[in-house]
């Protein structure tokens, strides 16, 4: 069967699409990114877990889904696939409140979550069945509504002998560990700690926002990782604490980047040691468990830093340090395919929420059908 | 199949529930009403095309589906039904947003409508799988996502070689036009004017609001019709324009009122007036498109008014004046019926709109499914 998925996460980056044919193996047959207009980023900023007028909330409720259809059309089109061939969309939307731990409504208390972009409106656009909205079920069930990919890392990579890791590396650092043959609720998820955004951050203020990454860790080859400064962020006792556990982006915002710079230390040194720190509080995370994997299934952009990768295989001496692609999973596409696979399992009336992950009381069909 | 419809409407008055067995003919098993709370009506006026706070809209989503699940779960002890024997359920949800004429967000312009009141959770909490959200796929199809009802009317009530109308009498009256045999592009429906809401708002006035309706039409049988006032009431141009229309609320609300309590007149001469006013817009529509009828199949509280349902056959000589009673269908309950009803279309995958009536380009399946 061949399904799109459509991401748009919380970083209001745009629209990442991922075409995947699923049978035995997955085949990713198409990735794009479409970039938000600014006016779109804007429009999203002001409905997002803040005061709004319910209008707002509407029409981009159903402006989102337009700009879907047309990213995957585009994507279509750029890679000569033919759309009638897309058989089913997963879409996620775009996440304007979440709130697990439940807020007051009416005198009662609910723990709510709410992704836009209606599945209705993009079905029709397209003409393709839709799976929307993933998260509710799983909260309703009792579960964070987050994360959800775990699932579809215990789907793709689990292995009968081989105990392994899913590693994520987008702005946060996040691993699902898979112990060999492993039942669902042996499955552990967590945050690490940051992925790429400190060292991004701090290239952008490297170059006054010309560049946003470390291409190819060049910078970071150019300095060396502060000893003392790694040893220090590192006693911070989030690394240490038992999972479950999440790290918000606020953790590594502004204020986590000024404590670098407040070093003095020159820059290439401070983006070497975000690099050096990326790498070693992954290993951390794994060791936290007592994991102690065969393989390290990698993807995310941080997977194109060399510096991190190359990292990663000397602290983790005996495992196999690869990525996604070994497995027909773009690096870059691995969340907007996790949404195509957990689309076809709602599709096949499955599950698609890993318990052990999520806190939910039992397993849930995720999401709303749009024919 | 049994279905559960639920419905709560924009009046706020609380949640109607349904449940039908739908086979060659539709049974209703068992209907009732459960007030919101005035707590519950805040927090809905709260975020219904207002200001409001992105929390709020998604918070309200959540706790919804918990009162819809409360109600139905009440309705089936009180008559004895088995929840385990309902089947599917239709969830209207609450429309807190409706703007088919389109408006501006990012640099577009967007037709939108928004209900509330989560199908996931709803299925989660009952063990029942939903359809919900059933207008945005009819305006993602350029039509204005109402009205709906009018396309199960014509699955109901059409008839070989009878031309029947069918006729709804809630706050503002509405008729659904069927020709015998007819193609679903023959139907025409539209609003003909007042329903009840005159009405109700003189008696109210009249008992300081201990009266909420006219039970029995008992003041109007006390009073007499005023027809200079009639005549007057009837130049609004409205009543002669051609069909698609829509009342609005608003236009039969506190200034009309104002206008009645004006001429001095006994408030039973008012009610009297206001009541004939209703019967003879009905009349007046039903003649507007030389519809004819052999049968008026009527159901809305205004049924329960005997001197409504005694104008209408009066002034309609030659018509047999029914209720849909005769057909299977609660009038009280017809609103939650139709939703139970777009609901088993959705799940046969069949379409569920007439664009006759929504002005969509084609039929489309209503609706997103949580399993």
């Amino acid at each position: 069967m061949r399904v799109a998925g459509i991401m748009s996460g919380t970083s209001l980056d745009g629209i990442d699409v991922a075409i995947v044919d699923i049978g035995a193996r997955i085949r990713t047959v198409a990735y794009g990114t479409t970039p938000y207009t600014p006016s779109v980023r804007r429009a999203i900023l002001a409905v997002s877990n803040r005061a709004c007028h319910t209008a707002d909330v509407s029409r981009l409720n159903f402006l989102l889904p337009e700009l879907y259809a047309e990213a995957l059309g585009k994507l279509c089109r750029t890679n000569g696939v033919d759309p009638a061939s897309v058989e089913l969309i997963g879409c996620h939307g775009q996440t304007i409140f979440h709130e697990s731990e439940g807020g007051a409504v009416a005198g009662r208390r609910v723990a709510s979550t709410l992704q836009i972009g209606d599945g209705s409106v993009l079905a029709e656009r397209t003409g393709i069945a839709v799976v929307s909205d993933f998260r509710p079920r799983d909260m309703a069930a009792g579960g964070k509504g987050a994360p959800l990919v775990p699932f579809v890392d215990q789907l793709l990579f689990r292995h009968r002998t081989r105990r392994r890791v899913a590693l994520n590396i987008g702005g946060i650092a996040n691993i699902t560990v898979l112990p060999a043959a492993s039942e669902p609720g042996e499955v552990v998820a967590f945050d690490t700690g940051p992925g790429n955004m400190v060292m991004d951050q701090l290239v952008a203020q490297a170059t006054q926002g010309r560049a946003r990454f470390d291409r190819n860790g060049a910078r970071a080859a150019r300095g060396a990782p502060i000893a003392a400064l790694l040893e220090q962020l590192l006693r911070d006792p989030y690394y240490a604490a038992p999972p479950p556990k999440t790290a918000g982006r606020e953790q590594y915002g502004d204020a986590f980047l000024q404590r670098l710079l407040a070093t003095g230390a020159p820059i290439d040194d401070l983006i070497a040691s975000a690099t050096a720190f990326t790498a070693l509080t992954i290993v951390r995370g794994i060791r936290l468990i007592g994991a102690d994997p065969a393989e390290l299934i990698a993807a995310g952009g941080g997977v194109h830093n060399p510096r991190i990768m190359g990292l990663l295989a000397a602290y983790l001496p005996g495992v196999r340090v690869t990525t996604t692609d070994e497995f027909g999973i773009d690096p870059d596409a691995k969340e907007a395919i996790a949404f195509a696979i957990l689309a076809h399992r709602t599709w096949r009336r499955k599950h698609g929420n890993l318990p052990s992950a999520t806190g939910a009381r039992h397993p849930v069909i995720l999401g709303k059908i749009s024919l």
